[in-house]
């Protein structure tokens, strides 16, 4: 067992269940006997995750009867069509409901798989094994499962509990930068919204945070699954302060919709929704503008993204914002901030200043 | 307002809502207007039914912003793609968390716009206006929603529960002798599982229910609502006593896969099952003989059939029910009878009383 195994547990009641976070976790067979009631699991993974870790999970789940599923790779597949060959696999294994399934893969894996689990004879146990750094800090948590629409994203979709996660570090060696600067999108946005020391020990790591340090990667991890944990531990379904998580969603669904599935990655678009989020802020009179500046500044150093696509004009940002899942009744409520780790939900702001936001950054 | 028109409210907590009974309520605006929350109002309901009721419905809706979303008849539609049907109908119609689906029609209908409202943007609003007998007795309470997958029938779904029911005994008029009939099957059950007295009651007015007398049938539809209300608000999530309700369903769920869905209806599938379960309750030795002969007798009343197709061999049965959802870890679980109004869940019982029933049944 390595050095930076840690626990956390996320308290919802009776759907309970704790996240092991370190070095090696998903390799090891007592977590997943502490969490299997049965005899029928199905690890569901994709074409680029299973060559990696598949055979060792597989080697971790021997004393159980397991099948695998796997997938194609990538947020374009993110559909009910792959749901339900996860269905079609599972019943010619007539898996009943005592069965369980593991999701090895990033986020895509994850939100197909809690959501098949979800809906296999409504309702079969879950187990999650996030591989990317953005799946791990964000998927982790809050028990959203779905999947995409083409006339929009996580349009269909369920509040699932999984019954363990496993992040283990180890897997985040493999991913490409691209894919672990999105995760570290998550992990500032956490900062933003509900805690300024994390933020500025963002600030003081972030070079050994980009170099993959497994103990300051473990930390950033148990830090922001305890944000997220904390948030959704009040408001499990997202009446109210949920609703902060959503910081730079609003316009990053904007820009991951606009340019179509696919093309910026979710943290991408995110990291760039945050930039927008704050600039609102800004202009609102309520961000002091220092706070804006390393808002930009350490989203930079991560090496995302800090403008949208050139190709949306601000009337395409503004249809586009306006299915988004956060408009109640026709009013665009969105996320901003007061400052770093002070964020706020509203809809009390004056249309004209995003606006000009738009104008600034889509123009 | 009718003279018949009576409330039935489940208890589920925060999750309770009413079931009004009776000549004429789903036209009534004001059960609409207390249940309704936001603006967007869809009704989902199938050509044959819309043209029936349609037209009332929109009527009683006048006050919000309604849309339509009208789907084929029958079975073999209780699929996936019929409910991307309705999510793409929302998405267009541009609907957000706070709309509200209304489910006009027999039980695939309901099944399917409840799974719809369960996972549109992670749940909607749901309201039913059941127009069968079978719907009206089985659907409004339970919370089950779902569809069929060609590996298997009901094999996808969600516990879902809605905020309103309107039974309306007007609509039975409509209704077919066969798919009345079906209905019948699920009020002989209720007697069957846990009300002698009700049993007695249909043996008494058979002829009036048949003839569609409103006030026996509010009667006969309240009691139903009542026992299986009883029985799932004991255990909403099918732990247990809840099993019960399934009297006949894992003969029935064999029959109407073998025979292709749509072949059987689904209540004279459950008639079978329960003349079945009755003979094998009766082989145990638990089951005095006379009320073996009132079961089938008034299954038989009821103009239902009281044994499995020919086409349906014991070798092809047993098969059939083995992907059962019944079944735990590989036993067979079903239910039976000591007497008229008292059953049980079990796994223990000799198998070969049941290849016996098999043997005569289906040999």
């Amino acid at each position: 067992m390595s050095n930076y195994e840690q626990r956390l547990d996320v308290d919802l009641g009776d759907r309970s269940y704790p996240i092991y976070i370190g070095e090696g976790v998903y390799a090891e067979t007592n977590h997943y006997k502490e969490a299997i009631p049965g005899r029928q699991v199905m690890v569901v993974s994709n074409e680029t995750v299973a060559p990696l870790y598949l055979e060792q999970t597989l080697n971790a789940l021997a004393d159980f009867d397991v099948a695998t599923c796997i997938l194609p790779d990538g947020e374009q597949y993110k559909t009910l069509e792959m749901v339900n060959r996860i269905y079609s696999a599972m019943l010619e294994q007539r898996f009943t409901r005592q069965s369980t399934l593991v999701a090895l893969g990033g986020g895509v894996i994850g939100d197909m798989t809690g959501f098949a689990a979800a809906t296999y004879q409504r309702g079969v146990h879950f187990i999650q094994v996030p591989t990317t750094l953005l799946a791990q800090v964000d998927s982790s948590v809050g028990g959203k499962t779905g999947v995409n629409h083409p006339l929009g994203k996580n349009m269909i979709g369920a509040f699932y509990q999984p019954r363990l996660v496993l992040a283990d570090t180890a897997t985040l060696r493999t991913l490409d930068d691209r894919q672990f600067a999105s995760g570290l999108a998550e992990v500032i946005k956490y900062g933003l919204i509900v805690d300024e020391p994390f933020f500025s020990w963002l600030e003081e790591h972030m070079d050994g945070l980009l170099a993959r340090d497994p103990e300051l990667l473990a930390y950033a991890i148990q830090v922001s699954c305890r944000c997220k944990a904390d948030v959704v531990e009040a408001d499990e379904k997202e009446a109210g302060q949920r609703a902060l998580l959503n910081l730079g969603h609003t316009f990053g669904h904007a820009i991951e919709t606009g340019m179509g599935y696919g093309e910026w990655l979710h943290g991408e678009a995110v990291a760039t929704g945050m930039c927008m989020a704050a600039d609102l802020s800004c202009r609102l009179g309520w961000m002091p503008q220092q706070d804006f500046d390393r808002t930009v500044q350490l989203i930079e150093r991560a090496k995302l993204p800090i403008t949208p696509p050139r190709a949306l004009t601000p009337e395409r940002f503004l249809e586009l914002m306006a299915v988004d899942k956060k408009v109640m009744d026709g009013k665009l409520r969105l996320v901003l901030m007061n400052k770093i780790g002070q964020s706020l939900v509203t809809d009390d702001f004056d249309l004209k200043k995003l606006e000009q936001t738009l104008q600034h950054y889509a123009d």
